[in-house]
């Protein structure tokens, strides 16, 4: 077999086999295949896409290409999920204490950002003390003491996917729908979880601008699920605005907490009790109404809070240190005048946070844990000149450029504006 | 400027810039932009294409990637012809001479063959004696002297081409229009000719398999001479079998002395007198019916064997040695049946000239130049069962399977069939 057979048969759109994707992958992953021809088949996959059937494949080669997660020491169901990444995006942190207070592991790898906010391990590490870099002994200790865990990859996984990745990020080929679904199935697969909820989020915010691409790659995500035996639900949902109240890294943690007693902005509520939702639906054990009220119960009982503490302390954290406020300052940015808003660009205030120092600029940026974006106002809100929109907890003073950022990312309409819905729709 | 932005301006069918296109180029011969970035780029213009502007621009920046022959020397006017490659293609031994008879130089650069037959060097080094490593002053005098001189390189002529090549030679990136126009163009631009005619060859031995791709490039090709002031014509030619009566080094410049001594096949005469024609005519000094007349007085007064014969002592060449036969075998295959020739398969026939010894393999294989294939019967013509269809020049006398090969390429209908046209089209 030849790689330049490959790179032709794709560019002609014939379907690849298994053996051909296999090879591919093999090739690649072990030096054979050098660069140059990889991502000429890569783009030629960009253009002409590949079928679920070769798409499945190439997830399970890329699995292959590493280790995999044995959860099978865990007494119960295990579940997993994904975000496709959003401004504000918590949901690690709200909804794995309410799965595991219900008794569903949720054994989360995962791993530091690069953008606008930390990956949700940077969040963490906001908290005293709290070690994400576990051993293996560690990690099965924590998951079969208190039902969740979230740590950095401590097995290879899926080392096929760090490889294609770092050459599609420079070779143009990252915005393909069957490489980005490969891509977040693969660690999912590798990950060991019995079933999958992914959150693909949706708007100008998101790496999916439309809802008809958002549905595309989700369906394309649940048939590699179903296809290598994980049951696998996609919930679609809105990046028009930022999720919930702050963006930063301690701040989230604060807000996840907040949450989980009783406190929460509305979109981070309704996102929370859904993705929960759809993964007690994956178990198999719960119909829809018996997992709503279940979580119902576990937050209202303070269980889901209790699990998150317990979490913490299991991997090392303070849980005081929560509300330790190390920022220098905090600074109001206000509103130039009345009306209602009807939408907060979400990259503008990703962007907003990183210049805080919440976030990585690149590879060898430290992270501010403290600094951080509040949002006070959200789609629908009436607001009147001078009311606050956002509050900056900021290292500096120098906040000029970072509040006018923020101003130009909010649109403030003279009419009235609804509320938009934060779930747009659940692919199965 | 970064490669990244290139690439994703062509994957979405964007037209590129001047400066864009020439800083591919010069960062890819610079080694500043990694092959891997290359070839995506240049999957992306595979699929999306490039208008005749920026191929044009594609090929005046290779130009500019290295050196360019300056012809200003040499009196009156300069003209250059190129062939995309035919089986028993001995056009710039029967052209040449003619123009070179008519006042107006032809400089022909060229390389050595890797395929069925050697490259036009190859045959002349089967010439004892003839040497084609010449010096600028020995290419200079050779010129003056007799109108024509047909050596290897010696300038660093399009070092971009070179290295585009083989890069797409390996990526899947070979076969697309704009890359195979500016890639000829380039290096016809570069040897300084103030006219270019193309011979474009059509069919199932060529690389343009249909008249309307045939037609394309042509016409790009055109395009691209034309912006950059040097009058460009392409003539479609027939590839439905192998060119004139022999295949092979020595067989194929006895062929050309032949047919510039009077004697010759129907179809590499025609070709003969219409790439000729169209060099005389791109020149501006000859209308069609001047150029016929004095291409048809040019052979039959004896004046272009001459300059042939001028040219090769010239070159240090021994002319009679083209008549000495250093094969050890002569072989014939018959035909199996009666019936009328209506297809020879060119790349077959080729094939088994490379079997006989006379192409290359691979880079490191040593040509014979005594070898190749006669061929008797071309299509239309009648035969019998028993019939010498090729003659094979050879050293061994196994030669069953080249045997079969020449028999399963040629098709013999019992209705009669008429000949076919050596020249489709005239594109200008």
């Amino acid at each position: 077999m030849k790689i330049i057979d490959l790179i032709n048969k794709k560019k002609r759109s014939a379907e690849l086999t298994k053996e051909e994707i296999e090879f591919f992958i093999d090739g690649f992953v072990k030096g054979q295949i050098p660069d140059y021809q990889a991502s000429a088949f890569l783009m030629s996959i960009w253009f002409n896409g590949m079928n679920n059937k070769e798409t499945s494949l190439l997830t399970n080669a890329m699995v292959s290409s590493g280790d995999t997660m044995d959860l099978s020491f865990i007494k119960g169901k295990t579940v997993d999920k994904h975000s496709t990444g959003g401004v504000g995006d918590k949901l690690s942190l709200t909804v794995s204490p309410i799965i595991a207070s219900l008794g569903i592991s949720l054994a989360k790898m995962s791993g530091r950002g690069l953008g606008h906010t930390g990956g949700t391990i940077d969040k963490l590490e906001a908290i005293e003390g709290l070690n994400t870099e576990l051993t293996k002994e560690q990690f099965n200790k924590t998951i079969q003491e208190t039902g969740m865990v979230i740590a950095g990859q401590t097995a290879n996984l899926v080392p096929a996917d760090k490889k294609l990745y770092a050459l599609r990020d420079v070779t143009g080929t990252v915005d393909s729908i069957p490489l980005i679904a490969s891509s977040i199935m693969s660690k999912k697969i590798a990950s060991g979880a019995n079933s999958i909820v992914l959150d693909v989020k949706v708007g100008s915010g998101a790496f999916m601008k439309t809802i008809d691409e958002a549905r595309e790659l989700a369906s394309v995500m649940v048939s590699i699920g179903e296809s290598l035996g994980r049951k696998t639900i996609a919930v679609l949902s809105n990046m028009d605005q930022p999720i919930g109240r702050y963006v930063g890294n301690r701040l989230e943690v604060l807000e996840a907490y907040e949450l989980l007693s009783g406190e929460y902005e509305e979109d981070l509520y309704e996102l929370t009790v859904e993705i929960s939702k759809q993964l007690l639906i994956s178990t198999g054990d719960f119909t829809e109404d018996q997992a709503v009220k279940a979580i119902e119960e576990s937050l209202a009982s303070g269980k889901a809070l209790q699990t998150f503490k317990r979490f913490l302390e299991a991997q090392g954290g303070k849980v005081d240190s929560i509300f330790n406020e190390k920022h220098k300052f905090k600074i109001a940015v206000k509103s130039p005048r009345d009306g209602y808003i009807s939408k907060i660009d979400s990259e503008e205030v990703g962007m907003a946070s990183l210049m805080l120092g919440a976030g990585r600029e690149n590879k060898d940026s430290v992270i501010n844990h403290a600094t951080g974006v509040e949002i006070h106002k959200k789609i629908g809100n009436k607001v009147s000149a001078g009311d606050t929109l956002f509050t900056l907890y900021t290292d500096t003073e120098n906040i000029n450029e970072i509040s006018d950022r923020l101003l130009n990312a909010t649109v403030i309409n003279e009419e009235r504006v609804e509320k938009t819905n934060s779930i747009l729709e659940v692919v199965k």
